[in-house]
């Protein structure tokens, strides 16, 4: 199965925008496309996650396991997202043990939804 | 469709736990309960929707829609939580319009999610 790695390409993360520079989200979204999506991730960029106060944010998801959302990163965090999106899309739930989740995904966490299907 | 409406119930909000007194998230929880779901929702208590820092929260999703979580809720938001969740409910694809969500719902987003498929 591969798992989606959505990147809000369009959040300006609280900063003012700045003539000719791409915003906050553009910029994350760019480097981790320059890092590359690790296998079994498909990497792409959605238009607004709605987590604008607290951005910019990423989210793992895919059908049948738990999603992930998580916030106040920057492009410097990309190797990190990349690495925690590769642990996700390995683990045949996805959900991987905690000690094994980057820094940034124990603690930068907006929040995680169940499986989604039909009400039981 | 039936939609699902998860309501983090052990969600401390932040506040101190006092003996015999609920938790926030299980006083929001029941208040919903006591509302009652509306027609083609599923109301169901979660143990942890990884809001913690911004809780008390709850989501709404369902196969195929956009997914939806608020946060910084408490008991008194419940009957609006009730309403939006009917407004979502009734929407063919989830997508309500923006001036008939319920003010929390424009404020108090913490995140959204598109449908959850195989990736493109």
């Amino acid at each position: 199965m591969t798992v989606r790695l959505l990147v809000c390409a369009t959040c300006r993360a609280g900063e003012a925008v700045e003539d000719g520079r791409p915003v906050p989200g553009a910029r994350l979204a760019a480097a981790l496309e320059a890092g590359g999506a690790p296998d079994g991730v498909a990497l792409q960029r959605v238009e607004c996650l709605s987590a604008c106060g607290q951005g910019c944010a990423v989210a793992l998801c895919a059908p049948g396991r738990w999603s992930y959302v998580y916030g106040r990163l920057t492009e410097a965090d990309a190797p990190d997202i990349l690495t925690g999106a590769a642990a996700y899309a390995a683990a045949p739930d996805g959900l991987v043990p905690w000690r094994e989740r980057p820094a940034i995904f124990r603690k930068q966490s907006l929040a995680r939804l169940p499986p989604i299907g039909e009400p039981e």
